[in-house]
């Protein structure tokens, strides 16, 4: 029973979800990560969104692309918070996975990061922010990232030659 | 037990809507209609497309605006040909509406039509083009209502004054 | 005398095309398919078009890119469903096509899907539920394709290590 | 027989249009203008190109929105230069009518001007200039206007108060 | 000490965020709001993001427009889930204030809802559903007033007339 | 002395206009080919423009990207028709050249064909179908040349295989 | 001999570009303000630009919309930093006049500010704060301009009611 | 103690950062350059910022990409020109960068240039150019880098062949 379920659309996002899956593996938070197409599995959909609560999930990242509808439909199928990460597209490079993700009507909200490998990477965080507002030890490490994130960053201007 | 369902996401695209089902109605075809929310209603937009192919429905009908998943999210539950109206949306005049449909993967087609009033008259002309296909009766009524546009069309050009 | 056919303005389209083909082949439905372009070859478009009925037509596919004229222009001669695929264009992606194609005015619908290879599959699997409307084989073929399209995204999920 | 026709694809286009038949008028050259439909007329708009030359046009201007079909068909049936005109669209502005009427494939252009009221204004200006290059008066005729346009710019900074 | 703060760039905002205040509100969560320009007020939006912490905030709503810094700036400075409302703008629609908050580089994100009055609403629902992630009551209202949606989309069928 | 000028705002857009002047080489018409920068030839380029009547030019066509100034620029200077090719571009794909040129204000009109390859070879034609309006030679060559055109696309379809 | 030279493009930008002027006054930094447009007065554009230092300018506000040249050929004609607003545009927005003044080519930039009247605002700040770089005194209005905006900022909280 | 400043929000910046560097050292004025991340060194930015004046700074580039905030939050803690790099980006190329720079609110300028290398280097030349204003010297250095920019492209016509 883990806290945070990761989704997608297709295989195909894999390498973009992944990058939100090594950072929660990187915190040691326990998740669970399946393909469930909310095109061509939508009663699976349906099926995970409705029993996300009843299994202990707290938080659920979903990763779709072009018409994606993946995030939205799994929203309005529970009320746990979701965030969605836009994946980036071959022809209009991820604006239309981000429109159709972001654009919610009132009532759903999705939240969206950015689209493709920051956005997975966010999305992993952003879930590990929501664990930590119950969770003090999930937020402190929450702040040790981001001091490691600093240091490094201060450190990256020796590259600069 | 009508051939066309037309189904929309909220009242505020019955404007919109509208317009399909008054050519509908010129054209003397039955139809429902429906508000069937992707997001408020999941479980009764699932429920409507899974049994349409029962119903006797042949053509499906669905108008949405902002992220539009009702048009997908019901052609991903039947086999039935699904038409996609993007609405007109205040911030970014229906761009979201229109990625948001059109964009669908491999697999689960959606026929767009334009954004707004002229994608709600064209939908119920394609609806009815496809039921022309099996129906001379409705296809002569499409040539006939062209030759109608056409007349229209020839006679404006008096009122360039 | 086929049921389906298919069109595109030029041959730098049938890589995209190719993919609506094959599905048409996968599922045993003849078709024809031309190269018929809107801009160099308009006479025989127009012919093309208004002869679509009375070969035995029943749908046709055209996809064309930039300013997409072929969906539209075929759309203007027949009384037929005509659906469009946008063509992937390396200056903007293929919003052009995208826009050229689906923002028909009232009165002539051209059934729009997506932009390139996922818009060319699925302006098959379109025209083959719009077949299906009267053909209940084809319509099971579809139910077919979409069991298998399902199974193979459950069983997909394997595939993330 | 005047050098220079006017059409447009509805008469919803007039207020548009008649901004280039204002300055034709002001020039005091001769044009004919016609409402001509490339979806609802497109029998007529084929014979109108196909007989342009025969008819003694030298040049050909088209106004049309949305998938904007006409300047592009016209400039297909005709070894004349055509010019188009994007009107402005209440959903997306005219970037719909720009991109379908200037992103015309190789071979058949379309001398495309901005969109709405100032492309109108300009396609009549165009069309001058083009008969300007074997009329030496029409060339003064635009020399005096541009200095008639300057005279106004300078005398206008009075207006700033 | 309230649980959910509210913060916006400029009183112009204050239209759409009351919107996320009504629904606040409506479940009896507290609230602080505040005007907390990134630009004007630089030094105050820092230590009111160090201190939301410490004061017992878990969730920060932030509404901006146009170059939208204050959700990610608020980002930057606390470990706490950021909500970024981006409000629409007159020139751009408010897609400069979407990517001004959505593309948030990897390390920071910000969970970003709709444009406008749509995201003000969903932004205080998904703060009640982080909350909701410990505190189960809230959980319940969220599923309660998902119910009571549910509810009058279904009876707003009625007035399709 | 050559009835058209092209020029060019660097040697980089060199590989795109030479696509036009290839068009010109076939139709055996003089043209003359110039760089003349409109920022970092100003003066150059208003020498340029302000001589090209007296030298006998008839048409200009003139190529750049981004804030693409040279067409319009030329244009304010001759009272010449004058093409704009937008160079496609690495960020914005030639969507910032295309609005630098086609979007000019009432009273100078740049002739704009689309974006890249496709809009050299067009401007070239275009070029040729404006001195065809007084040199039935020229205008012969261009009936020829979509004859040639027309065949080769029939003659492509057995291409498809 | 103003130190800070205004120009527009068109009487029809005075709205906006008095809002530049308006914070000029307010600082007593005195100013010269002029119609120069780039294509009805390129010679005066010219002029003015190559003028401007010998006349003891030392920054240059420029404002255009569409394709909006002036900013960029005042600055290809002048050593002067040169500071551009895009003016809102009917059709696109803005967009055009934006990306036809900031995509300007290596070599001569345009300092540009936001669409419309924030721009102009900003584009009167900009100048200041240029002036200030050699002005102690202007640089200390910069900073009493904005510990006021700040105090406003900080006050403005209280209307939220 | 350099009169120029330059910041970019990762290293990942440098390489289009680097061509405006080359710049200042081709015109040999002293410049600094570090790592400043607005979101993940955001205490270390505020306080770059406002030391700059005492620093003896006279002006400052900043480069970012995405949810680019770098630039208008240094702007918003001094009272010194800012000028603003959008880096290019993959999903949107640069699209994102650009707004989230351009569009600042009304009080604090971003002095924007173009996307990616070419608005590097212009970054650096504006630099000049500002400090050029009370700089005689600087002055004319860029009088003269133009007019060697002149002298190539007048020559690199010899180029095309």
């Amino acid at each position: 029973m883990s806290q945070i379920s990761v989704v997608m659309g297709s295989t195909s996002d894999w390498p973009t979800v992944k990058l939100a899956c090594d950072i929660l593996d990187e915190f040691g938070v326990d998740y669970d990560k399946h393909v469930v197409s909310a095109h061509r599995m939508p009663d699976e959909m349906f099926a995970f969104a409705k029993s996300a609560v009843a299994n202990g999930t707290k938080v659920i990242i979903a990763c779709a692309g072009g018409a994606a509808h993946l995030p939205g439909m799994v929203a309005a199928n529970t009320p746990l918070p979701v965030i969605g990460i836009p994946a980036k597209t071959s022809a209009l490079g991820g604006m239309d996975s981000l429109l159709s993700i972001v654009q919610m009507p009132a009532g759903i909200p999705v939240a969206t990061t950015a689209i493709g490998a920051a956005g997975a990477k966010n999305a992993a965080l952003l879930a590990l922010q929501i664990l930590g507002t119950s969770d003090p030890a999930i937020q402190n490490q929450i702040v040790e990232y981001r001091q490691k994130m600093h240091d490094q960053a201060v450190e990256s201007e020796a590259d600069l030659g």
